[in-house]
């Protein structure tokens, strides 16, 4: 399989439609005051499972046939690939098996285990994951899903910026959170197809920039001791999507966690809903730039709304 | 003028909707599996100044003629009153005089005067305030705009449930907050008149359950050292509320703020919006009474979303 096509983001999302929320947009007129830009939310913290994570794992199991259905789905995250992995294996009637870190949580554990996965816990090293997953998978014969390397996922991803094309007219820029890159270099497709003079922007925390490294240099550049309150976007890019961004996103810019954090309370105060972290990072570069979006249609995905409250609390308060 | 019509309540709607969000109608399958009900959240946490408090205030202005207009409005209030009042007037051009507590919150008081309202200081008492507000009213000739002992403010609140019943067909009960009882009596005029078949609960924290105690005795009972966490229900019904209540509401539940808090980070984490403790309270009587409401379309009013983050998060973490 090759780079997304406008073609394949369009039957996949045909495809999915059935099964996922389309998820509302909002606006906060006291948030655009504040920045002096247009903004509009894209809500995938509404999506099932709370996170856009749910399109590419539904479509990465569309893409499957019966044969490799049967031996079931298996993959490690101890985030919203996890739970979204779950619920697809759930709904189409195929076993899942989760591998996850034994520090993860006991709430997305549970929530895992909810949906009717199989949770092997391992110890918490990218290392043990890989290896553990490893093990499963040739046990099992269930089939890897990853969590961003992968054109069904991107493809999945690249859905969300087609619903908030089609409902929001003339928009100037696109902005979403960069981690893995599934969600940014799918909306980039998905915008650089339908509006090409859209401009696509990346943000991304200042403790995990690997993306703007690998872009600015245009050289792969994984990231080393991430460190940021944006835990979904301590992964680093992968080939596909980092091919993918080189040539369809127009700029990654970054923030620092207190910026991002200021941002996020802004959100759960202005506008009553609760985002993740990764998620207040394109707010908070729109804080930070204002220059950059004064006036401007901008459309923000909001990734998710996945909080631990007992960790993001302390922060915000 | 007498208890609100439905023609009342009718003209109140097309009055007051243009500068009114109609505010979003929101499920969740999980809640609904933990409850056992079949539940239909009504989320005035996404009205303007984030609480239903709004569409009273607007029309209590609107019911005013030129004259008094231009000598301007006032009340006392801390909470979600003061800011539907000066919004209502901001927008109307009119001059509004808030008086608040030395001890409430900056945030609030910001608000408040974000809204472009003055705002007078004074002791934390009710005494205070009422004393303050007369010396205010005398000065300006400003007119008192009650934040719910008020058939205009009854009647703009029980638009709410109009937009609730005329989206979600075949309700079997609604359930609201109860507090000085504007939201519970205007919601159960507009069900009472429009589907006298489907039941009226007020949920009450047991903190501050004068409304259950003057329901279930038929005697005017005004709350004494009312201790709760669900801040805006510690005031006492007033007259007119109260004989409404009387006549239309079938029953009035109460429950503990352990309860209200579980009820309230079940929202959080499951819809990803933000309530107030205070519109929390009508799932906590779910929570409590499962068998009241198993397999009920339940209809509950989400009052609002203003939290103070620094005193909510650590009830929840």
């Amino acid at each position: 399989m090759a780079i997304p096509t406008l073609e394949d983001i369009e039957n996949t999302h045909q495809n999915i439609s059935p099964f996922i929320h389309k998820t509302p947009v909002l606006t906060s007129k006291s948030i655009n005051a504040i920045t002096g830009a247009d903004i509009f939310f894209k809500c995938e913290n509404f999506q099932k499972v709370g996170a856009f994570k749910f399109r590419g794992a539904l479509n990465a199991l569309q893409g499957l046939n019966r044969e490799e259905l049967e031996k079931g789905v298996a993959t490690h995250s101890s985030g919203n690939h996890a739970q979204a992995l779950a619920l697809a294996a759930k709904n189409m009637g195929v076993k899942a098996y989760i591998v996850m870190p034994n520090s993860a949580p006991k709430v997305k554990k549970n929530a895992v285990l909810g949906y009717g996965a199989e949770v092997i816990l391992c110890e918490p090293t990218l290392k043990a994951r890989e290896e553990t997953l490893q093990i499963v998978v040739e046990k099992t014969g269930a089939i890897f899903i990853p969590p961003y390397n992968d054109y069904n996922i991107i493809c999945g991803q690249a859905t969300a910026a087609k619903e908030f094309l089609e409902e929001i007219k003339d928009l100037d820029v696109v902005i979403t959170p960069v981690g893995g890159g599934g969600l940014l270099s799918g909306t980039s497709l998905t915008v650089k197809y339908l509006a090409p003079h859209i401009q696509v922007i990346g943000g991304e925390p200042e403790g995990a920039n690997d993306a703007f490294q690998s872009f600015s240099s245009k050289i792969f550049q994984p990231v080393v001791n991430p460190n940021t309150v944006a835990d979904g976007l301590k992964t680093s890019l992968g080939d596909k999507t980092f091919e993918i961004i080189l040539n369809y996103v127009d700029d990654i810019l970054t923030v620092d966690d207190t910026l991002t954090i200021q941002a996020m309370r802004l959100v759960w105060e202005r506008m009553k809903i609760i985002i993740e972290p990764s998620s207040a990072v394109p707010l908070a570069v729109i804080l930070k730039y204002p220059e950059k979006f004064k006036g401007k249609r901008t459309g923000l995905i909001v990734s998710g709304g996945n909080v631990d409250l007992k960790d993001v609390l302390p922060m915000i308060s």
